[in-house]
């Protein structure tokens, strides 16, 4: 019985590492269609997100049935709690990767407005973010999930700059205001995307240490954020 | 014993609909204070946050203490789950409220772009959607949590339609982009806030059904969304 339930605690695990490359993935295809120019990669995007909401649905019902049949404690309690409401996250990011997808193939029908390098920066800043909160949530590392959640800050920062950016671009040729903010969508959908990881963040550290930081963790929600 | 765990989940019932309401009016305030150019209704959507984030915590531990201690089966279970699931969702709603407001607080300092008429509408249609995911909730309504979720498709219908009228603004008068794009992100918010409000329905048909809908209800997730 004790064994049984361990094995699957180790599935839900499994799962939700599964589910978490998808959806690292599915940000670095989203950004990586719109640098190189490639449509075809767009088109991952989506067969990426029916296989991530696929994994969501059976991570929710596995882990109420663990929760409904072996009335789990404590630390275990925690950890299918945590690892549902991190699934729950990583569909959300799965979600904006979508919408970044949407607006990229907008972007690929018209010329590129310039060279895109903090785009891509934020990024790999997101996807690093989203790959280091599942990593402490699987090795129970309350500091890098802590380290993640200050990185929050350096995304926003590099959100405003392109924001700022973009509107001198538009204010000085009206004909590049719809690409401007398509390209704002998808810094603001990466934003986005670093919050969740952010959220995921929070949620190792109630599994790990048993409290919750929630609300605690954000230092700058009254920033600036477009 | 049995006594004192019905007045636990009436009390995180309480906790739930208490949060509820402060997440509705954070939302019809923001939107009041870009309407009526009236900066003192901005300031209280932050206050609003602040209690709003207080009850999350408080639904989150009095929803693990029930799971843990009172080891709850079938219906009680996904109530409680539901339960911490949607203070999850109303919270980002209150996120997303103090999102639109710093945008009201830089458009507050210049002149109106434009009489507005379909942001508020937008307004009414989120907020009344969260209202009726709520009130789906509490008396285990599953037909108004589908109805909440077919709205959704409206409330992105029109965020495009405000997206492309502001586009067309910017274009001609290059002197109006930033406030475009601030309205831009406004209505964006808003969208966002519908679709959280679609999935606390999606949970209330679970909690009432015990089965899942999650990826089902929204039947327009390859739609443009801005």
């Amino acid at each position: 019985m004790e064994r049984q339930f361990d094995e699957e605690l180790k599935q839900l695990k499994e799962k939700l590492m599964q589910m978490a490359s998808l959806a690292e993935e599915s940000i670095s295809l989203a950004v990586k269609s719109l640098k190189d120019r490639k449509e075809e990669l767009a088109r991952h995007v989506f067969k990426g997100e029916e296989a991530i909401n696929l994994l969501d649905v059976e991570i929710d019902n596995l882990g109420l049935q663990l929760l409904a049949l072996r009335q789990p404690m404590a630390v275990d309690l925690r950890f299918i709690y945590a690892a549902m409401r991190i699934a729950v996250e990583l569909e959300r990011i799965a979600d904006l990767s979508v919408n970044i997808t949407e607006r990229v193939l907008d972007l690929l029908k018209v010329p590129l407005l310039k060279p895109l390098i903090d785009i891509p920066r934020m990024a790999e800043m997101a996807q690093k973010m989203v790959k280091d909160s599942i990593d402490a949530f699987i090795n129970r590392d309350d500091k890098l999930a802590r380290n993640v959640c200050e990185r929050d800050d350096e995304v926003d920062d590099l959100n405003n700059q392109i924001f700022r950016e973009l509107l001198t671009y538009m204010m000085q040729d009206p004909t590049t205001i719809k690409r401007a903010v398509d390209l704002i969508l998808v810094a603001r959908h990466l934003e986005r995307i670093a919050d969740h990881a952010t959220n995921i963040s929070e949620d190792v550290i109630y599994y790990v240490k048993g409290k919750t930081i929630k609300h605690h963790c954000e230092t700058n929600t009254r920033s600036e954020k477009k």
